[in-house]
C-alpha cells in the first residue's frame, strides 16, 4: 500500500536502488506447477541491458544476473513467495556531488526531497530506470502463467524522435534495433538519433502494446477495468507521459459510427475498442499506446536550483541514453504481463 | 478488491445498477470535522443531472436525490464511513427486449456476460454512466477534505466533436454549456452537436483537468504514482480511451531540452511535466487529459451479433446524449478529488 | 484500509450508527448465480434481533427490515455488488446526556473520542453492537456462496455466567435459548441470568463454532492462514476477549503425542488441530471458541470519568442485555461465514 | 493478497524456505530518518537463533546473517523499500525421503500438498518455523519507527509443560532460558523438559505480551480493531492456538462489575480490557497472552497416512526443539511491533 506492491493476487514487489546493494522483488501468489528458472528471467532481463536495442542505449554495463532465492522447487514453482535478487556490480566509487545538492530539469530530485526529506542521490535511487529491472523479472514469471492460458503480449516502437513507423509487425520488434515494430522506420530513426546526440539533446518516442488471445472476460467493473489497470500499470513506469487505449486520442474526433466496432458472428469488423469494453477484455486483441517523454538527462546547459532554492544551472554529462526506447519496451510489456496475469487469477474466483 | 472499491485510506466503495432500486455507496476513512451535508452532495450531483452541460445531454430526468445513512452528526464527519444512497426513481416499466438479447456496438452487454454469465439488461445495469452518480458523491466529500488542505480541481471541456477550444478559463467551465473552458467555442460545438444529431450519430471530445494547492510530495513511487494513481482512476471513466499529463501525447515529439521543465526560484518556468516528476506532485498544478469517445448508442443502423452469436442489426432509439462531454467532467473532477485525497492521507504517515 | 471492509475477494463494506439514520453493506465479489432474496437475509436477521435466545436479551424492539438495492436481478446475484440497508426506526428522543459527557466503564466511549476527537454518542453510536447487523446480513450472502460448496457453518453457547454445557448439538443450537449447545444447560443459564439481573450484574460466556465440509487446502500461509483468518473475524467482533482453535488454550498443557491428531485412512483418530494444519484446512471439520466479556453496560454505580477528567460515579440504567451470548451467535456464525467464502474464492486462483 | 505480506502501511512481505536458498522480506512504508543498521537487525535475529532461550532448543546451528539490500543510505531508512536477505547456509544433504511422501502428524505436510498439489519437502520448506526469521528481523526495523513514538514492545513465557509462572517479570525475559517471565520457573521447566525429552515427547506453553506507551487512538473500527490485527498477527504464527487479550478466557466467568475497568483521573484500576475498548488503544498497557502448542515432531512411533493415503507409522527423529516457546518468543514480539507501527501509521492519516 506503500507503491512497491502491484497487484491483488499475482502481485509483485520490488525494492533496490541503482547504486545500492541490489534490486530485487517478491512474486506472490503464482500458481505452483509453472516451469521457472534463472535462464528464463534471464532471456528477458537481457533485452533491457544496455546495449540492447541500438544506438539509443547508454555504455553503461550491467549483467544484471538474476538469482531466484524461493519459491521454486526441482525447476517448478511451489506456490510459495518467488523472491529474486539482481545484485548491483557496476558502482565504482563516483562524483555525485552535482547531483547531491542541484535539482536535475525533469527528474525525480526535487520532489523526493520534498516526499521523503531526503534521498540516496546516487545514480537516482529509487527514482532511476533501473528500478524496472525487478519488473521485468516479474514479468517474466506472469509469462509463464498466461503461457499456460494462451495469452501472448508483445511490444515494439512505432514513433521515435518524431518520425512515425509506417509498419506495424509486432512479431519481429523484440529482434530490431529499438524494438521497432517496423524494419523500414530503423535507419531513419538511427539518423535522427545521432543527430539529436550531437545537439546534445534527447527524443521521446510511442510503444505499442498487443495482447493476443486473452479469453473475454478479464476486467473488474467499475474501478478495476482493464484499462484502467493497464493505465495504472504503464502510467506508473518512469518517463510514460500518455497512454491510450485502442482508438485512443483519436477517438475525440470520431463519430460514434466511426469509433464503434460493428460485430459479425466471425469477430469484431474493426478494433477501436482495443479489446475492451466496459472496461472488460472482449477477446479481441488487447492494443495499447504509450507515450515517452524524451530523457530528461541532456548535455545542454539548463536553469534549474539546488537544494537551498538559490538559482544555478546544470549540465548533466555522463553515461546517459539518447532515448527511453529500446530500453522501456522490455518494461512496458513486464507491466502488461503482470496485469493480465493478476486479472486472470482475479476471473478464475468465478470457478469458471 | 472485485473493482467497487476505490482508494487505500480514503476509499469509496459503490454499488448499484441504472435501473434497480438505488444506487449508492460508502465513504471509509475520511477524518473527522468535516462539513459534510446532503446539500454539499446535492450540489455536486446536480451538475452531471441530464439537461444540465447545454444541448448534448439526454432528456432523462432524474432528480438524483442523495440521502446521507451514517458517518455525519451534527453536521460534521465523525470518521466512521459515510454510507449513501441514490434512489432510482424514474424507472418505469420498459421494452428491454431488444437489448436483452442482443449485444449493441460499442457497449459492455457482450463482455458482462462474458464475464458474469449474465447481467441485468435494463439500462446497462451496472455498466451504465448512471454508475457515476456514486463517484460523483464520493468525490464531493473528498473534496471538503481537500479544501482543508488548500487543493482546488477545476475541469472543463477543451475540445468537442473535432472542434478544439481556443481559450483556457476552468475557473468559469462549470458555469457554460458543456462545461467549455472556452466561452467561444460553444457556439460551434453546439452546431456540430445539432448537425451529428440529425445524422443520427454522436461524438467525443477532450477534458483537461487541473488541480491547484497540491502540495509536493504526494504519490508513492513506485507503482503507486500520482500520475499512475490517476491514469487508474480516470481510464476508470466509462468511454474514457485515453490519459495525458502535462505535455502528453506531445511529449514524443518534443527534445528534452523542449520538454524538461526549468526551474528558477520562483518556480517552473513551463510545466509539461504536469506538476509530477517521478510520480510525485511538484508543487505545479496538476494538469490531466482525458479523451472521451463517442456515445456508442446512435440512431444509425449497425450490424451486431445476439446472444446466440447470429448475425443481426440494431438501431438503438431513445433518449440518448450526443456526447459524453457534459456529464463526464464532473465525473473526472471527482476522481480527481478522490485521488488526491487519498494520496493526501497517505503521506501524512510521514508525520509531517 | 480504514477498518470498514472485510475480505480481499468476497469483500463485506458496513456503516451505519445505532441510532443514525441507517446501517447497511456492500458484498462486493460474490459470485453470480446465487439466489439471494430480502427474504433469506431476513431470516438471519431475525436470528439476531432482540428477544431471541431467551431471557438475557433487551426488551427493545427493531424490525431490523433489510431492503436490497443492487446486485440481485431476477432473484439471482449478478457479479455485481450487493447493496443493502437496514433502516433505524427505533431512534426516539431520549436523554444522552449521561454518556454525552461521561465515559462508561467498559464502553468504547473514551476510547472513540481519543481517536477521532469526537463521536456520536447516541447509543454508543459506531461501537454499538448494533453495527453488526450488518455483518449477519453479509454473512447470509457468504453462506448462499458457501452451500454451493458444501460448506455449512453452525454455531452455539457452550458455557455462560461460569457454567459449561456438557452436551454439544450444534444442529440444534438455534432453536434454543441463548442458543445453547446444550439442551439440559439452559435452565441453569436463565436461572443465572435471573440472578445476576437482579444483583444489577452481567455475565460472559463461550461459543463454539463448527465448519464442516470445508475442503481441504483453504487458508494462505504465511500470514493469510486460516486460523488467522478466523481469529481476526471473531476477535473483530465487540466483546469477544480470547479466540481459540480446536484444541485451544489446552493445547498448552498437553504433550506433543497427546495434541497431535495422528491419521488413518479413515481420517484423523482426534481433532486437536480444529480442523486447520499450518494454517490450511485438513478437510476435517474446523472447531473455532471465543471467549465473550460480559455486558459492561450494569446497573451497579461505577467509578469513571468524565471527558474533562474529572471523577465522577455512573450507573447505566435501561433496556440493557445481561449477557452477550444469545445476540453475538448469530453474529460470529457469520463472521465466519464471510471468512471461508472469501478463503474459499481466494483458493479458486489455482485453478482446481 | 496471497498471504505473504502483513499490514497496510507498514508493510513486511516475506520469502523463502527453510532449505531453499534463502530467506528474506521488503518491509515497505517504513518512513524516514530511521536508524537502521544490520547489527541492529541482527540482534534481534540472535534471539531465535537455535541454543537461545535454554535446553528446550534444536542443536541445529544457523548463523542467521542479515544483509540490507536497499532502503537505507548512510544509516538511516529513506522511505523506499528495504530488501533484506538471510542466507541459507545449512543446507547439507540430507534424506529426506522420509517425510516426502509421508505426512507427519501435527504438521502441514498433508495441507501443503492438498493445496498447492506439491511442496518442497526439505525441512518443511515454507511451513517451516523457519520463515519466521524475516517476521523478526521485520519486527526490529518497526521496532525502530515505535520507538520515536516511546512505543515498547515486552515479552516473555508464562507457563511450559503445564507449569505456570507465578512472577511477571517481562523486563528480564530476553536475559533468561526460555525468555520466562520469572526467574524461579526456569529450574521446574529445565527438569520438564528434560524429562519428557527422555520420553521423547515434546510441551506447549504460554507467552504474554506487552506493549507500553501506546497511545490511546490506535485500532480501526469495526474490522481493523487492534485486537482483531493483534490475534490476526499472533494466531499467524505457526504453533498458536490461542489468543488473549486482557482478562481473555477467564473473562467468560466473571461479572460485569468485575471486568470493567473502573476509571479514575490517575487511570483505570485495574486492566481486563488490556488496553483495548472497542478495539481502540485506551492509553493503557496493552496485554496479549499467546497459547502455543507442543512441537509435533516427536520421536515416538505415531500412526499416519503417506501421500497415497495408505495406513503408515512414522518416527520423527531428527534435532528437534522440545517445546517451541524460547524461539518463539521473539517471533510473537515482531508480530506486535509489526502490528503496532502499522496502526501507528494509519492512526496519523488523522493529521494529529
Amino acid at each position: 500500500m506503500s507503491g512497491n506492491t502491484f497487484g491483488t493476487l499475482f502481485t509483485l514487489t520490488t525494492f533496490g536502488e541503482s547504486h545500492g546493494v541490489a534490486l530485487g522483488g517478491v512474486v506472490d501468489g503464482c500458481p505452483p506447477g509453472l516451469p521457472v528458472t534463472e535462464a528464463l528471467i534471464q532471456k528477458e532481463l537481457d533485452r533491457r541491458k544496455p546495449g540492447q536495442g541500438g544506438p539509443a542505449a547508454t555504455a553503461r554495463k550491467e549483467p544484471d544476473a538474476v538469482r531466484l532465492l524461493s519459491g521454486v522447487f526441482e525447476g517448478q514453482t511451489t506456490g510459495t513467495p518467488i523472491g529474486f535478487v539482481i545484485e548491483n556490480t557496476d558502482q565504482r566509487s563516483r562524483d555525485y556531488s552535482k547531483i547531491k545538492d542541484i535539482y536535475r530539469p525533469g527528474h525525480a530530485d526535487v520532489t523526493f526531497d520534498a516526499k521523503f526529506g531526503q534521498r540516496d542521490y546516487r545514480g537516482g535511487g529509487r527514482s532511476s530506470g533501473r528500478e524496472t529491472v525487478a519488473r521485468v523479472a516479474g514479468g517474466a514469471i506472469a509469462q509463464e502463467l498466461l503461457r499456460t492460458a494462451g495469452i501472448h503480449v508483445q511490444a515494439g516502437s512505432i514513433e521515435l524522435g518524431g518520425i512515425p513507423a509506417a509498419g506495424r509487425d509486432f512479431g519481429g520488434a523484440l529482434a530490431r534495433p529499438f524494438f521497432s515494430a517496423d524494419a523500414d522506420a530503423v535507419a531513419a530513426w538511427e539518423d535522427r538519433v545521432q543527430q539529436v546526440k550531437a545537439e546534445g539533446d534527447t527524443v521521446g518516442g510511442v510503444v505499442e502494446i498487443r495482447a493476443s488471445g486473452v479469453p473475454a472476460g478479464l476486467g473488474e467493473p467499475v474501478f478495476d477495468k482493464l484499462d484502467a489497470r493497464l493505465a495504472y500499470a504503464l502510467m506508473g513506469v518512469g518517463a510514460v507521459k500518455a497512454v491510450e487505449i485502442g482508438s485512443g486520442r483519436q477517438a475525440a474526433r470520431m463519430l460514434g459510427s466511426e469509433n464503434n466496432d460493428q460485430m459479425t458472428p466471425d469477430g469484431s469488423v474493426s478494433n477501436n475498442a482495443g479489446g475492451i469494453l466496459g472496461g472488460i477484455s472482449s477477446g479481441e486483441e488487447i492494443v495499447v499506446r504509450v507515450t515517452v517523454k524524451p530523457i530528461p538527462s541532456i548535455a545542454k546547459e539548463q536553469r534549474t536550483i539546488n537544494s537551498k532554492g538559490q538559482a544555478v544551472t546544470i549540465t548533466v554529462g555522463g553515461r546517459h541514453d539518447i532515448c527511453a526506447i529500446p530500453r522501456i519496451v522490455p518494461v512496458l510489456r513486464a507491466m502488461t504481463l503482470l496485469t493480465l496475469a493478476d486479472l486472470l487469477l482475479l476471473q478464475r474466483r468465478m470457478g469458471k
